[in-house]
């Protein structure tokens, strides 16, 4: 019997990747002049792997591997004022209104009823707590869990700071590698409903069993109450 | 009769302020050329302060509130070079061996025999959990707690979350705004040990009663003996 439900918060409850591909389209065509968009895109994802051990997730360190692409990219001929155009797309991202999902507003405010609500979500810790406050949907939730890493370990430590056998727990996420594997890993249910555009890091291998797919937020109420 | 101890971490277990002083001293090199140092330093303030809102605390947000005060004090002719100079600081930033405080791995040590410990700690969460790592103090702590803000409301859920009377609970910090302030509003015990350098944006006045100040944390256990 599920009795608390964990959500992802970015591309599950509300728009994020597509805020940075709007951004990255903007960052290609700055750079239009001196680099084709493929050699950019590929140069700017070595970065960010490279520097993802000493940032971390979010915008912040997104930008600043922005400038250093764009400074490499350029040899160094890249004018200030295209790097501050780049630090001025990262503050638009950190202060863009947080637009939910469909149906993500009513399903939340329903299934708050019957489960409790658990709010799992990976990333910047400032820009999270913003984004939680703007989306609305705070005071559903009984608590807020923001981490740097969604590995087993993570999840049993939520879990167990919460009281909650994973026998009873299901998450529900758009990453298989963040959201579903581990939570699979501890025993524990979870829910897959992919958003349209999926972050090259994200690609990871889908088990066959203790888990579902669904296609939007809307089937989970009836999903949870036929499991 | 206290039985837990929060801890503040940046300048009150490990050097913190010591980092960036260091890195703002290069930033001020880097542009000895075109303003005078105190020049700098109130621009690069200025900057920072704006930009408060939008990156909240952490070494990323510096970077790219340096990188943006070199754009402007420059009027845009910074040489693409020594913005990846700041970029490269703030890598080192990110990257430096957290250097602990005399004296406080001995006195953390010893008073987890005898209370609860719990660290408080604001800023970024990847750059916090990663010095907490790499501090070898995690054992000592039963929680730890990184917070975006110190106000009453943050330190009254961290006390609900553990069951922790305000009464029993006294927070061990640098900063009088964030550390002793918010606690004595809550009706909690607070122990201000001064760190050498203080932040610009820390001032704030000192209340007379319901608090300590010690020179150094080798202090606290006689202090905490005799309270």
């Amino acid at each position: 019997m599920i009795d608390t439900i964990g959500f992802d918060g970015d591309d599950t409850l509300w728009h994020n990747e597509s805020l940075f591909s709007m951004t990255q389209e903007r960052f290609r065509t700055l750079l239009a002049h001196v680099a084709d968009p493929t050699d950019i895109d590929r140069r700017l994802l070595e970065a960010e792997r490279a520097n993802l051990r000493v940032y971390g997730y979010g915008i912040k360190g997104f930008v600043l591997s922005m400038i250093e692409t764009a400074i490499s990219v350029t040899d160094g001929h890249v004018p200030a004022r295209d790097l501050q155009s780049l630090i001025d797309f990262g503050k638009a991202m950190l202060e863009h209104p947080v637009e939910l999902l469909p149906g993500v507003a009513d399903v939340v405010e329903a299934l708050a009823y019957r489960y409790r609500l658990v709010l799992i979500t990976k990333g910047d810790l400032f820009d999270q707590e913003s984004k939680i406050a703007r989306s609305g949907l705070a005071g559903h939730f009984d608590a807020v869990e923001i981490v740097s890493e969604k590995d087993p370990a993570t999840y049993k430590r939520v879990l167990e700071r919460h009281a909650v056998d994973p026998e009873r727990f299901v998450m529900v996420g758009n990453s298989v590698r963040s959201d579903i594997l581990p939570v699979l890993a501890i025993g524990a249910h979870a829910v897959h409903v992919p958003y349209a555009i999926t972050w090259a890091h994200e690609d990871a291998d889908v088990p066959d069993d203790h888990y579902r797919r669904i296609d939007s937020v809307l089937d989970l109420p009836p999903l949870l109450a036929a499991w």
